[in-house]
């Protein structure tokens, strides 16, 4: 296939001119290769900015896949174009499609309106984060309007995906039981929208006024005397007061599409408080000096490993596993302090 | 309280002299003080290496708190001196106690032999991995005998902390849905030993026979096609040939602490497998430096930051959000490339 041996150059410049297949292969290239990812970012940039960028994330079980379905479906009821980037930091598999793609393909297929594309860990966690981002990056510049990161799970990685994002909904359902409900406390935090999916099932009202609860406790944090010391809980509420914005609840039922509209609304508002408030471009220098950061941390690291050179790193791993030297010290060693 | 004005290395020298409260004490400074951490590795580093040191991960709903527990037990049955560390990488809460604690401090509070301590994020993953890394190893250079490190999701991140173990149970359950069962398939590539917990429930022959499919698997990847492209799994089966070490299946029904000394019984197994088959070297290797490139990546963006300070990096920051320059160009430029 003469297209795969196509320069990075030449993709971006095909995918610019809006050829599904050069931007599928260009994002392909992305993931699996750093120095042309590089290149490929260096292009891109200056073309980013206009897209809506909105993450999901929540427990699973709580229909998010087909939630971000009829999502992009009244997106494009509104004329927009729309990315999906469906991120599964807990699988090895990339490249294909996985949780929920069946029916996402049989909704969506077929409308040259939507990208969709699964990503999935194929070296570090920090590296999908990147990736994640530079697809992002890809999709804005080739210009679809809204783009929409789906996480699997609820951990601290999806967390960190979900922020590559300028509106957060966090997605709950009833019935998921204790350990899932402490769960929340972490990625409530990143809610910008609360979504109460499922809302047709047995306890919906009652995840709805838990979440209210979540949202009304008092500015001051919640002090929880533990073990005999004193653990400090940093509560939703002082971040509420901090953005200015206190995430609208939303129920839907996916499945009938009951909500979504709604829910667009929400993100609509968000967005354009975001713009009003200045939090929008607090978020994006946060985001970027994030990113530049990561960046810097592995060109660091590979220009040292390419001073240092294979053997004398295993020297020195030798030394570290035989207890001559703890990891600390040797880093410094390593790094002439 | 003049115990917290404690320096460093005092903690170390009471704690390894068996006191608990500095113990205690030492780890928070691990966990909030990155160059305490520093010092206390290496005056502990050289004392390591005796423990058995277990991940214990699995989805939310498995039962591994109470698993964890009942492991406990049976190693202290055993004569053997227990550590566990909770770890909970969607929880900004550190310090104190969370899921299944409650449970945990009625069943083994008291016993001077099990020291429990839980972690969660407090800024980044990356930071929570190294933090459990050095918490388990002042644990093992303190003298517990068998370490327990129990994660609470079934995430990325969990199977990078999971790693910092000797050997890795993943904990399964019956009837726990779809979308768990797709998480599976990152988190059984990890596991040493597979426990199918709730086996008294329906289904838990299904489950077994699952995992028992899953580890049949032939040798060669499996391929599927999908999107035009070609999709490879890695199968469970070829890491089986690489490890060769064939992953035992254990059924238990913790609350009544069925299959639990079969359990430990093939963690010890486990054990004799690392160090006969010269595996447990080559992970110790892979840990290493795995952890080295992770302290060497901190230490030179910190170094970089303080060439560069506050204001350098904000006017480079302010320069990628207004897309005059991207953060890949951004970051060759402040190395000096």
């Amino acid at each position: 296939m003469g297209a795969a041996r196509r320069s990075p150059q030449d993709l971006i410049e095909t995918a610019l001119g809006g050829n599904r297949r050069a931007l599928a292969q260009l994002i392909s290239l992305i993931e699996t290769d750093p120095s042309a990812a590089a290149v490929c970012v260096s292009r891109l940039h200056p073309r980013t900015g206009r897209a809506a960028i909105i993450g999901v994330t929540g427990s699973p079980g709580t229909g998010k896949s087909t939630l971000v379905n009829e999502l992009a479906k009244a997106f494009r009821r509104r004329s927009q174009t729309v990315g999906i980037v469906a991120v599964d930091p807990s699988s090895p598999f990339t490249g294909g499609a996985l949780l929920g793609d069946r029916i996402r393909m049989r909704d969506l297929a077929g409308d040259d309106g939507v990208f969709i594309r699964s990503m999935a860990t194929r070296g570090s966690l920090g590296g999908l984060a990147r990736s994640t981002a530079d697809v992002v990056r890809a999709l804005d510049a080739v210009g679809y309007a809204a783009i929409l990161i789906e996480t699997v799970g609820a951990g601290q990685s999806e967390v960190e995906i979900a922020r590559t994002a300028d509106t957060v909904l966090v997605v709950e359902a009833p019935g998921l039981g204790d350990e899932v409900q402490a769960i929340k406390a972490g990625i409530l935090e990143i809610a910008d929208v609360l979504v109460v999916n499922k809302a047709d099932r047995d306890g919906a009202d009652n995840t709805l006024r838990a979440l209210q609860t979540m949202l009304d406790l008092g500015s001051a944090p919640r002090v929880v005397p533990h073990h005999g010391q004193i653990m400090e809980v940093s509560a939703l509420a002082s971040n509420v007061a901090a953005k200015g914005w206190r995430p609208p609840i939303v129920k839907t039922i996916a499945p009938e599409g009951k909500g979504v509209d709604e829910l667009v609304d929400a993100i609509d508002r968000h967005r354009a408080h975001l713009e009003a408030s200045g939090e929008g471009r607090s978020r994006r220098r946060v985001r970027a000096a994030a990113e530049l950061e990561a960046i810097l941390r592995e060109t660091l690291l590979d220009r040292l490993m390419q001073q240092i050179g294979r053997v004398g790193l295993d020297g020195v791993v030798d030394r570290i596993v035989a207890r001559e030297i703890d990891p600390y010290t040797a880093a410094r060693a390593l790094t002439g302090e």
